[in-house]
């Protein structure tokens, strides 16, 4: 396999563009389109919230009937065409619809994706327009694509990787947006991912599902999940690589690992207000479900993040997290270490806890660690074999900022 | 029943100080203590934390031992004696102990406690002084005793009620320390409640866990549940006022609710930062577990919070946060109003969405009512006949800059 790229040269059978619609005010570009030249198998986890988009809604439809010829997908932001009624529907029907008469496909072979404010509805003259546009533009330019979907987003978030087999090369490569597991002012993280390797539907789909789950079902910003999330895999076999063999399988979940890993850690890297980069990692847990559940409540809890902001190493915070977590343990057994950096050190960095208490620690040692850009914890509660890593960031002034004048 | 106080004058047969004992590092008050004349009939909560601290698990024995003949409430601040193991506990019992040796009664009739630093343990020297000084100090100085167990409350919160009875009158009365379900830098929430009225352990304890489930357990400051939350209702009888039938426990727990839902509600005015008293109303679920579980979502979505904090009646993240806490619904049922102040308007105010779809409200009108300094906001599933309330204020930035500077 080839290093991973934060780049996107070329995806064989695949073209994108990204234009200014006039959805945004100013002229940054604000529509996407990805087009494939033939039909894709495709996998797609969508929002588990209650309230869905209407695009999620309408993916949900056409990955049910069509997901096994996917053709492209078209996203515009500004407008997240959520809590729209019927005439939500209606639009991001009939943005599949002008997306396939261009294409020349039914429109049930195109997803439509929107990122924005809830409520409004989508500027349907604009959106024709960006469709228009984008179709006349179609190339390589993958980092306009992904400058296209992006809403507070700081900048675009591209990855690929080159996979060598013994008949031959393929690519995987995606763009995602987002700056958690709600995106910075509009609640959403949209993410596509596309490669020319040959895979059938339903390992597409599996694929994606478990890969999504150790990747993008693993970061945080503010705990607050979007009605609009999605994230889509397509693959249209144009590099004539077929992945059949079950060891082939095994280097593409790999490969597609990679990917989704860094453009899941770059939605936290880009995180509203982000100042550190904060990996938690729960060991000895009964099961991986309880190790995630555990990693997940430290990581979206107020007071946690605000002591990472603060260069405190407040770590009973972290303690206090790990116990509303609605997950039964032994406060007697707990063991807390801190390190710098984003891998996990073979000693696991400097032991604050042990056995429930307080180790005899520095706290200079602590605070100087907690002082990095990147600080890993592990939480071994020391009573399975299960475990699970979160990626996550700080709470600062500027999160404050960002949501609260949002939409002013 | 009189008029709700936020004083309290006098408890018949019980005394209270609020002391300095150098546990803090300026002048002000740091322990409290609060006695009755006689054995008192005690009701309890404690925090659901998986990480109880060593009081919480003291007063959990005694509760079960002794809860039928409690004498005392010692309070320290400064060290919340959590993570702190066996000599953690040791020294939670040497501080009930030292209190009923000064009061002649046993340990076990004694409840101690902490707030402050978890990890840190208690100066023992220090609390030995809390104790002499303010077992001397006794008398009817509640003020001191509320301030004296303050961390980052901005000021001390007390309330009473007289109730009048056929037989005379008893009063009940309560303080409380703490800024949400996390309080502002130590993370606790502690209440303590007297009243002479006399009462059966079995009320005591069934009247606490009623009203305590709908005032203090419907506080959200941040979402984060403290590893030291305790709640005490301890009844000494000393007005001679029994209660005994069925009528007169119903008066009894509605004034003991009047007196809890105050000191909760104080809570969430004081709240770290905060600029806004919100009211969160879900009606039309199918259970109350349901409507409270979504309302305390809304609640302690930080997207949320900090929408309010922007005068921004930005209601999809309220929308977002529904959907995400886990109970499902029919998105195209809900409805949504918002209104000013901290009762429910006979119209709910002004309508936002219905059907699940946004109405023709003039922005203008929800930025009006998104100004005010309480707002009441009214989500209907449109499902059952169940419904909650919880109460909940912004995020601003004072909230990140008093939890990231806290230790410093």
């Amino acid at each position: 396999m080839s290093q991973l790229q934060a780049t996107i040269e070329h995806v064989q059978g695949f073209s994108v563009a990204g234009v200014h619609a006039g959805l945004k005010k100013d002229n940054t570009l604000d529509f996407a389109l990805i087009v494939s030249d033939r039909d894709c198998a495709s996998g797609a986890v969508f929002t588990k919230n209650q309230v869905k988009a209407a695009p999620v809604q309408v993916n949900m439809e056409h990955h049910t009937t069509t997901g096994d010829r996917i053709r492209a997908v078209a996203i515009n932001t500004k407008s997240a065409n959520a809590a729209t009624g019927q005439r939500g529907l209606d639009n991001s029907r009939t943005m599949a619809q002008l997306t396939a008469k261009k294409i020349g496909c039914e429109a049930q072979q195109v997803f439509v994706m929107s990122t924005g404010v809830i409520g409004d509805h989508l500027p349907m003259g604009k959106i024709a327009t960006g469709i228009d546009l984008s179709y006349s533009q179609l190339g390589d330019d993958w980092q306009s694509a992904a400058t296209a979907i992006m809403t507070t987003d700081t900048r675009p978030k591209t990855a690929s990787v080159t996979v060598e087999t013994a008949r031959g090369k393929y690519t995987i490569a995606g763009i995602v947006k987002g700056a958690g597991m709600i995106a910075p002012n509009m609640a959403t993280m949209l993410s596509v991912i596309v490669t020319d390797a040959k895979l059938s539907p339903e390992s597409t789909q599996q694929t994606l599902s478990k890969v999504n789950e150790k990747t993008y079902n693993r970061i945080v910003v503010d705990g607050d999940t979007s009605t609009n999330d999605m994230v889509v895999l397509l693959a249209n076999g144009a590099s004539g690589i077929e992945i059949t063999s079950d060891d082939e399988l095994v280097q593409f979940e790999t490969a597609l690992q990679h990917v989704a890993q860094y453009l899941a850690q770059a939605v936290v890297r880009d995180g509203e207000g982000v100042t550190k980069f904060i990996t938690v990692h729960i060991a000895g847990a009964h099961s991986v479900a309880d190790a995630q559940q555990i990693a997940h409540t430290i990581a979206a809890s107020a007071l946690v993040k605000t002591a990472f902001y603060g260069n405190d190493a407040n770590w009973g915070r972290i303690l206090m997290a790990a116990g509303r977590a609605g997950i039964p343990f032994d406060q007697t057994k707990l063991a807390l270490w801190l390190a710098t950096g984003e891998t996990q050190p073979d000693d696991r960095g400097l032991m604050l806890l042990n056995n429930g208490t307080r180790t005899d620690y520095s706290e200079a040692d602590a605070t100087a660690i907690i002082n990095a850009a990147s600080v890993y914890m592990t939480l071994d509660l020391c009573a399975g074999d299960a475990e699970a890593i979160v990626w996550t960031c700080d709470y600062s002034h500027d999160y404050i900022s960002i949501n609260a004048d949002y939409r002013t």
